[in-house]
């Protein structure tokens, strides 16, 4: 066993050096190849290197959060990183990087490196994603729900996968805590906005028994409905693309849970540029049909496929699959809805925001765009009890 | 570490004498503790030990079923029997027997010994049990499953139990096959039935493509809603009574699961012995209200007390809290409704059936119990989605 050691550019070099299958994907000497830092998301670091014969992507868990090195974490989170990618690898094949290499005792991986793929929030920031990239976040989505749920094989190969995410609690944490209740709590010192513009609106939000009562109802749903292994962060910063080659990345905070959670953070991603984008709401709306359209062709395909394979649905005849299916996406598009509305909120008013607004020209449009978020957000959540299609979400909408 | 081997009567007399704790509860010299094995269920070996000073209750795994040597069967069930003990005990006090030894090598448990209590499936059969017993298993059951539920705890110490239970796939397994499909598959060899009086109602159980929906939905219940930590199997030869002192047994089932589970497999008990006793169909209608008071209160009484000590609710005002626990109430009838109906049919045409229908005095009076028991079942399972209160679920009652 090696001693955690918190790998530097050199640290890097001399680690792949001495792994032989990296060393080998990489070719020629070690001091010829390039490495670069890119760490970009809020957790962990991440280095790209490059050799004459292709390229890693390197990640490392450092003991604390890497943009606050206050707050402290245990290193194990690229352990459910991997665990996530190799349960999930044989469902979505060329729609995840491929992992090469995990080591559990310095808690780092190694993968396919992607370029010249561009993390997707900055591609739709700097114009160059190509309109129609949800179908294939639709085809992952799917895939992975389905075929990790309890309609695809024995109740005890999915409890031990449950068994062994439930220990991903300091990441599970991170969302009961900044996504379904932070930003709903008066006070609370992790919540930030633009002050004074928006403190009216997040006064409501903040004093809101009807809304309160929604999210309690989606804490639970959040916590006690473990349907499928989900990403758990599937954001427009969990994705990258390439012209029609995308990829989901940065499983670390995966668990069983609601299928409609990944797809509810997907879709408030959307929305969520949407509104600072006033000028795309009918290209991201499309998105979101595209995204549920082929959500649903992939998970209602496997289901006629192999939906006798597990332990739930065993007893039913044809007519009474398509009957369940019918019932399972209404109940998904629900959960689906207030999901992207928590999303929404969170991205605006709570700790980790996000870089779409920076697409206003001025503070006070600025405002105005988060403003209409918040309010998009509150009304999905409020809604979402009753939200059953794709039509009815997209009835919704009101930016 | 201590090779496992099954212990025989003058076993257990050297364990005993070989473990402190346990000799100094029984007294005297081990030559003169009486041991007598009554072994009762289907699973374990079961000895009573008493000597001067007290009594216990022994419990020991068998490498297989005990009613069935060819159906090998791993040791830890009785690892499982005790973690439940454990987990609940602090919540139920009186209620259940006090565990004082746990021996992981030898899977065998002792506890405190229950004399003069009979199992009230035999005390009711010979009519020696007080009417109102289910006023405690309502508050055992109210009590257990709100303080093992997310509402009670931080997330992180519910999901330990959850991955603990649900490495329990052995009995689990014995659930989702015995309750939740065999008795609804044509050509299964473990159902079996009073043939040819049952044929035709059987037939129909088996080929009822809307049963079949309705039977799926309670698999998708039991398998992916793990409100608390459930019993598993609270039967009425799950618990022993002795006037008004009432006590719970055999947790070995133990999991996380949907609270009207436990609360469902106990009415489905309560309707089976009124379908064989017709005469007592409005004690066990009284018996059902009592029980579901006594859930309800003790259920209520603890979240308004504690129900913000848990990720799930802890947003809630008082009259946010007031209608969730009304919501909550409603979707745990729903789920007894349904349960209570596996249970009345698979204890009737299953595997593991019921001694109840003993009481009726010929084999066409029995047929004619069975076939009752069998339509009641039926009758809740497809109704179970619109019972929400214990006044929907009586009108339900067509024995």
């Amino acid at each position: 066993m090696t001693a955690y050691r918190t790998l530097d550019i050199e640290g890097w070099r001399a680690y792949l050096a001495s792994t032989p299958d990296l060393a080998s994907r990489l070719g020629g000497r070690s001091e010829g190849w390039q490495l670069r830092e890119v760490s970009d998301g809020n957790l962990n670091n991440v280095f790209l290197v490059s050799g004459p014969l292709g390229g890693l992507c390197c990640k490392q868990s450092l003991p604390h959060v890497r943009v606050d090195p206050d707050w402290k974490m245990p290193l194990t989170r690229t352990d459910f990183e991997a665990r996530y990618m190799r349960a999930v690898a044989p469902h979505v094949g060329h729609l995840m990087p491929a992992l090469y290499h995990f080591d559990p005792d310095l808690h780092l991986l190694a993968m396919e490196s992607l370029t010249p793929h561009r993390v997707l929030r900055g591609a739709l920031a700097t114009g160059v994603a190509a309109a129609g990239f949800s179908a294939r976040i639709g085809e992952y989505v799917g895939r992975a729900a389905f075929l990790t749920s309890w309609r695809a094989r024995p109740f005890e190969a999915v409890t031990e996968q449950v068994a062994a995410f439930a220990a991903n609690t300091t990441l599970t944490r991170i969302t009961v805590d900044l996504v379904l209740t932070a930003p709903y709590r008066a006070g609370c010192k992790r919540n930030h906005w633009l002050s004074p513009e928006l403190d009216d609106i997040v006064g409501e939000l903040q004093s809101d028994p009807q809304l309160a009562s929604a999210v309690s109802r989606l804490q639970e749903r959040f916590l006690t409905a473990p349907q499928a292994l989900l990403h758990g962060d599937l954001h427009t910063g969990s994705i990258m693309v390439d012209g029609d080659d995308v990829r989901v990345i940065d499983g670390e905070f995966a668990l069983y849970g609601p299928i409609g959670f990944d797809a509810g953070l997907y879709v408030g991603n959307l929305l969520l540029h949407a509104a600072a984008n006033p000028g795309r709401l009918d290209w991201m709306c499309d998105e979101i049909e595209t995204f549920w359209r082929h959500f649903e062709r992939n998970y209602r395909t496997l289901w006629s496929e192999r939906g006798r394979s597990g332990d739930i649905g065993a007893l039913l005849d044809d007519s009474g699959q398509q009957q369940a299916q019918v019932a399972a996406c209404h109940a998904i598009m629900k959960d689906l809805t207030g999901f992207a509305g928590l999303e929404m909120i969170r991205r605006t008013i709570g700790y980790a925001q996000v870089s779409d607004y920076d697409a206003r020209p001025n503070r006070a449009e600025r405002a105005e765009a988060m403003r209409e978020a918040l309010m998009q957000g509150r009304a999905l959540i409020l809604h979402a009890g009753r939200t059953e299609t794709p039509g009815a979400l997209l009835d919704l909408i009101t930016l």
